[in-house]
């Protein structure tokens, strides 16, 4: 079913059209126009391509819709800052269908749903592989964005939930298939598959962690290791962590012998994960650590602390510490 | 020469750097932050694909930098706004060296130079071709934004500059490689080139229109025919052109024997022209043309009148009317 270019953007109008406060203009104009906000606006904006980012084999397109806006959620979120429009940029190679991108396109509004946002605006292109442009305008009190640079020595280091659960759904998915079926058909398996599939943007968490004196967030999206590390050198800091308090996926703790891979290097070092990594005075960390528990049932761990710079050191059971490298997931070597 | 993520940032935030009023936080945090405006905030997003929309060989890296802001611009042009902030996801394939990326950004900071605007943040990624999506948030009074659904029975339909030039362009592009040597040694030829590579988007030519009583505005990115008619749909109007008052652009009229093609097709079909399409009661075209000469050098072309809907109707110069079809850009169909 070949769709012109209107009609295509007339099928998403369809599936994402809302009435929703604030928007005074929708799609199908030149331009979307929107109430001004009483505090400052945050923009973000992520891309998601097709061979780098997913294969379009191992992801639902309402998955896919999903995550687009999630990823973009979740940045706005970083900055302690409330998502509230977005924007979406898709190209399409000739042979996607229309029912695959009204697909996309719920995944999209129900994403949008979840955090009271409108999706305004986009375009509509071919291009020789699925591209999905996303750009999320948010607003935050003014004054009140939490940086990445505002990291003191000293501070206590926390992360939001579990991490390696995305890397660990990326290795199931290139997987041998007689693997990846068997570890589907495990609890471990599928939390896996779902941790890479359907990230989750903590955008309470973040607006929590602010409250309880962060000071300074960024959520992981490429890796505790090399997230860290862009953290502490926009603070002009260095960094300490103790690798057994890292939290490791519990699902990738229990599937990491069978899918071959390293769970402790993947939590490291794996991308995708988008939990929120925070610095805070070290005796903020139990209030935040409560309120987390009690309001979003998200734990919190501290995993080190802030030390003079530059860099970062990794310190094992022993007691023996080494370099942190960087291990991160790096869009362009992975792509390159 | 083989760039990490972070490094192509960092040389890209040297290009684009800069101290704007508004600009709270740019790149290199999860998010930028900007001041509230005191207007309504215009949203678009507009994506250029290689191979799609240009060819790398065709079009310098920085001339692309700058027609993929203004591009958006236009956009934020055509609600009577006012640009402020542009963001840019940008995907590379690996045979591009940093060389023609910091080109690029060089290009599209001038562009947001040229209109007071700040680029204020992005994210890079691999992809099979290059693609750059933009996203330009602008502002506007409250309430003053036009729209494509004002257009009533009896207002006049108005064009400002010319039209063709950029589908000249085009045509010149694919040309033979001794024509179109032969042609680029012409002045027409080198304008058709021109009014491809270097588009000029009308903000202070939209707000003068929206002042003259503009009753429905849109930019002409997909051609006259086609984006007429989204007009009239937009405001369940007809149209009535005269096809003699079409601006076509001299240039074109000038080469269209040489590369063999029709000038007034391609002003009437051809895309990515960004020049203005208005609608406007009668009485207000004089001013608003003398307005537009005085402020601007920019000539308004009345092409004819909003009739009873729907349809658009082409009347030649013998005076036969006959339906106006959409012979417009389908950036759908011209991809597949």
């Amino acid at each position: 079913m070949e769709l012109s270019e209107d009609e295509l953007i007339e099928a998403i109008r369809r599936v994402v059209a809302d009435d929703h406060p604030g928007v005074v203009l929708g799609i199908g104009d030149d331009a979307a126009v929107v109430a001004p906000g009483v505090g400052e606006t945050v923009l973000t904006t992520d891309m998601l391509v097709e061979g780098i980012h997913f294969e379009r084999a191992s992801i639902s397109a309402r998955d896919l819709g999903a995550k687009a806006i999630v990823v973009n959620v979740s940045d706005v979120a970083a900055m302690a800052a409330s998502p509230r429009y977005a924007l979406v940029s898709l190209a399409l190679p000739p042979e996607v269908d229309a029912a695959w991108v009204v697909d996309l396109a719920g995944g999209m509004r129900a994403a949008c749903d979840e955090h009271a946002m409108a999706l305004v605006g986009g375009d509509t292109n071919r291009a020789p592989v699925v591209t999905i442009s996303v750009t999320v305008v948010g607003e935050v009190p003014p004054g009140r964005a939490v940086r990445r640079s505002g990291a003191r020595v000293g501070d206590a280091i926390v992360v939001t939930g579990e991490l390696g659960g995305a890397a660990g759904g990326l290795a199931l998915a290139r997987a041998a298939p007689a693997l990846a079926a068997g570890a589907l058909s495990e609890p471990w398996g599928r939390a896996l598959a779902e941790a890479l599939a359907r990230p989750v943007a903590r955008v309470g968490e973040a607006r929590t962690l602010a409250q309880a004196g962060a000071t300074a967030m960024m959520d992981l999206s490429d890796g505790l290791a090399k997230d860290l590390g862009r953290l502490c050198r926009a603070s002009g800091v260095g960094a300490r962590i103790e690798l057994a308090r890292v939290p490791v996926a519990a699902a990738l703790r229990e599937g990491a012998d069978a899918l071959g891979v390293d769970a402790l290097a993947l939590a490291l070092g794996g991308g995708e994960d988008y939990e929120l990594l925070a610095t805070l005075p070290p005796e903020a960390v139990e209030p935040a650590r409560a309120a987390l528990a009690e309001r979003f049932g998200v734990p919190l761990a501290e995993i080190g602390r802030i030390v003079e710079g530059p860099g970062l050191v990794a310190v094992d059971a022993e007691g023996r510490g080494s370099p942190l490298e960087p291990l991160g997931w790096d869009h362009f070597a992975r792509g390159s």
